[in-house]
């Protein structure tokens, strides 16, 4: 079980690159069934998830981010959003909550790549345009998803210059 | 493989109370293994881990935290600190990091609670000031880790209200 979930999370890289098969309906459900098991703060799930499969939005998003271009081939997007209203940490909840949403594409062999978008205010603005948000919910992320057409091997980053004992 | 991951992030819950038996290097070795491999914007990693198993240090951190109590009984609480100066997405990356180590804590059997520092200013300070951590380095959370004392079932938190279809 140890080394199982390990080799997911070693084996989970940004992947750019995908074939047009969508991604089923089930396959989504097992994704945010995993996303909105993260942990939160005082547990007020501060999350809210938009899917987007639509052609159309999608290319508009991969015109408003600098670094989305891969969600005009993408077959899905998920952007998690968050409320500030509902929780200081918001943006720690809603990351593991992210978090658990790449290892699942990893677990059912999909491919995914975590765009940021908050804290920069042009992005927040442009995505929140495009995708009918209001204050105050907040896009945290586009995370581009689809059936991986490139290969990437697992790898650590494991450092021990990062690791301190006792005190910093 | 699917089912095993979903499994362990639904069996990842909240636990807070712990035996005393340590945790030993190699599984914290794994765990920071764990953490590590998290992605982070333009792969600036900008994550630090404190390991304290010091139990002055642990009864200091439960006194000046004030939903931290349980480190007066853990035997293990790692810090996920950050450097902001390295990345703006680094509560993001670090947040990433640190579900990574609660998922792995749970695929080993050990027990663990998250508890927020960042973005709280008086909790920052105090815990900077018992860790030596000085800026721009800042303590995200105190997470406590130990052998479980207490069982919690695996649950779902689905919920079909959080989801928006192709816009807001």
């Amino acid at each position: 079980m140890v080394r199982d979930l390990i080799n997911t999370i070693l084996s989970r890289r940004s992947l750019r690159r995908y074939t047009e098969e969508p991604v089923t309906e089930e396959e989504i459900k097992t994704l945010l069934e995993a996303a909105m098991a993260a942990p939160s703060a005082s547990n007020r799930k501060p999350w809210h998830f938009i899917i987007i499969t639509e052609r159309e939005i999608l290319n508009q998003l991969a015109e408003a981010h600098q670094h989305a271009k891969m969600l005009n081939e993408a077959p899905l997007c998920i952007s998690v959003c968050g409320d500030p209203n509902v929780s200081r940490f918001w943006v720690q909840d809603c990351s593991a909550a992210t978090e658990n949403l790449l290892l699942a594409i990893t677990a059912i062999g999909l491919g995914a790549v975590w765009c940021g978008v908050h804290p920069r205010p042009e992005r927040v603005n442009e995505i929140s345009k495009i995708l009918g948000i209001n204050a105050p919910i907040v896009p945290l992320n586009l995370i581009a998803i689809g059936h991986p057409a490139e290969e990437k091997e697992p790898r650590t980053q494991y450092d021990e210059s990062r690791i301190h004992r006792e005190k910093w």
